[in-house]
């Protein structure tokens, strides 16, 4: 199996296996006086060190989440109010965000458009790009918060997020940055970047699925709790903690630390030998997403006249897994709307394919990933009613 | 180490972990339209599955979250609005509930009552009884829910679930249970039980912490997620799976219907034995909850003139772990409001001790308790300024 879509999930790390592993036996609940509970509470704390000290940020800005989605949400949901449910709120609220976020920005906003909350989606250049003067230029008295991903998904582009926190910053507005994709992939100091909230996920970094964070910067008023009942996380996440989730996390970051900076060389010259040997050898071909703000193991390409899904469902056959749009928006007939938004037409959105590499690609990869590939475009076009 | 905790949470059950253990490399996205999404999949709806089956339900009436206290949020949050945020609803709406409910049931109400839908806490006599008679009383045309916790987590105490039910039932009135300390204790028909919606978790029932599960009645409107994003759970719950957490609470189920009822039998027998050492070797001490209508494991008891934070300390030094209030509550100076709903006197409350049993304990465990128990309540009274 060859797999190229560690945009959608990757697999865990050996390292944070064996923690998992180890984990098993330690059964306390963290909330619990005793011996057993407090084992677990140390185990969580140290993992939340551990986050920590790779974002360069307090441990106590950290709250562990079920997922990124539940940190959009959170973050969403609270600059509208500040108990988050059943506002009767007056007030008027305008909310800036992009066309190109992640389903669970999106649909949150789009819940919240239905309730009178005024939602700006800013457009993007052709390459994905946001203008930051165009953030300038949106922000109304009403504005209470900026939410723009760090970097998108499905192609890749990375947004100028510190110039548009310093917008937000100036104007004294909240800012959030969906940053699942980016961390550990572009490197992130929090002690220096222009945000207030970032939401993280484990399973974009070789932890498993069902454990995600959200930052919040000590300096931002307490967090309105998602989810309501015990005083976990700081009482701004009741519910028992995902103790495995939590632990494979932090020993995710630990292992991000020490080779972070090895692996983005590499998957960086992967993803290039992929994308020169698409050009090369496949004509009819299109890259989406910007050429160098662009996450180094992403690579989006239209290829003309055919069904993206096709040539999904042939490299399967081959052992090779890739994607779409987002797993998030699997199934849907439409085309992706971050390929739409730039400003393509629909056939090229419908046959753009996501190549995304991570840390346990090598290169025999991308050589079989690029055979196999022209054959499959070559016999996919030959019996294209498109063409 | 005697673990008598199992109320705040259970040790993995020794299969689940060895289903865990091979899921590790099971790591597509179970959105993913790949060979290895697919096989994920199918290890979540396997998993649906096994938990319907054991729960005679539909799978496709079960929803995975990542706690019973999301199950509950969910639940409470959906009656007040459809789409259950930013609701400026001016409808008057009225839900019941009880004066012993966890804290993610209670602490959402108290949220919402700060937001005019008005709210009835039932009382319990002076076993944790609620009165079938009072629910009736209690209804009245604004009344739009329910909520009534199947066994209490304290005392133990089972409520008259199914004719609350068969009252809700006949005024039309959704009926939900937080069965989170009830599942695997108590027999569970839902093909027969009065109930539209019922709270799970799988950390009570031997798989980990972070994974719980949401039944609604296929009858019932479908839910407004409170995580909105990408189509996961029928389009109610977003955000990428909590893959381990989902197979391993399926598995949790598939033990659970082979061993529930020689366990549960066992269970009783050793609460039964405590219990009656409890009794006949320690003076000044009190039962908290129902003699008969109580959880197989679960028993409360208060010692006069001590406080059982002491009792619990003392007793964790001989590697005894047991608890005063639940997990969720830890930390808090204030005396159980649980015990208060009894009509006990504050001494009586802080007084309490939960011992709670699970599949692990044996006659040793108890003998040792009972034993070691002694030594610290007789130590602890002779010092206590209570006296």
């Amino acid at each position: 199996m060859i797999y190229l879509d560690n945009n959608a999930t990757t697999p865990i790390h050996p390292k944070v296996k064996e923690k998992i592993i180890e984990a098993l036996d330690q059964y306390g609940n963290p909330s619990s006086a005793h011996q057993l509970g407090r084992n677990v509470r140390f185990l969580i704390e140290e993992a939340r060190k551990n986050a920590a000290d790779f974002l360069n940020c307090l441990a106590e800005e950290l709250i562990f989440t079920a997922s990124g989605s539940e940190a959009n949400n959170t973050v969403l949901k609270n600059a509208v109010e500040c108990c988050c449910l059943f506002g009767c709120t007056n007030k008027r609220i305008h909310i800036i965000t992009s066309k190109i976020e992640h389903p669970s920005v999106m649909n949150t906003l789009k819940c919240m458009e239905n309730r009178n909350i005024a939602i700006t989606y800013l457009p993007v250049d052709k390459y994905g790009l946001i203008n930051p003067e165009d953030v300038k230029k949106a922000i109304c008295q009403d504005t209470v918060l900026i939410s723009i991903m760090y970097a998108n998904n499905e192609i890749g582009t990375i947004q100028p997020i510190n110039e548009i926190g310093k917008i937000a910053n100036d104007f004294g507005i909240d800012f959030h940055t969906d940053a699942v994709q980016a961390i550990g992939k572009v490197p992130i100091d929090l002690s220096k970047l222009n945000v207030d909230y970032i939401s993280i996920s484990g399973h974009k970094i070789y932890a498993p699925k069902g454990v995600g964070i959200l930052f919040r910067r000590k300096s931002t008023k307490p967090l309105c709790p998602l989810i309501l009942g015990g005083h976990q996380e700081y009482s701004m996440r009741a519910g028992t903690e995902n103790t495995l989730g939590i632990i494979a996390i932090g020993e995710a970051f630990k292992q991000l630390k020490i080779e972070m900076k090895d692996e983005v060389k590499k998957i960086l010259y992967l993803r290039n030998k992929l994308e020169k040997g698409i050009m090369d050898n496949i004509h009819g071909v299109k890259l989406n997403g910007h050429p160098t703000f662009c996450l180094p193991g992403t690579l989006n390409i239209s290829f003309e006249n055919i069904e993206g899904e096709s040539i999904l469902l042939r490299l399967d056959t081959h052992g090779i897994a890739v994607s779409t749009g987002s797993a998030c928006s699997t199934g849907s007939l439409e085309p992706s709307p971050v390929i739409m938004a730039l400003n393509v037409s629909p056939e090229v959105a419908h046959g753009s394919i996501r190549f995304s590499l991570g840390r346990e690609n090598t290169e025999e990869d991308i050589d079989i990933t690029i055979e196999k590939l022209k054959e499959v475009v070559n016999f996919l076009r030959k019996i294209s009613p498109l063409k």
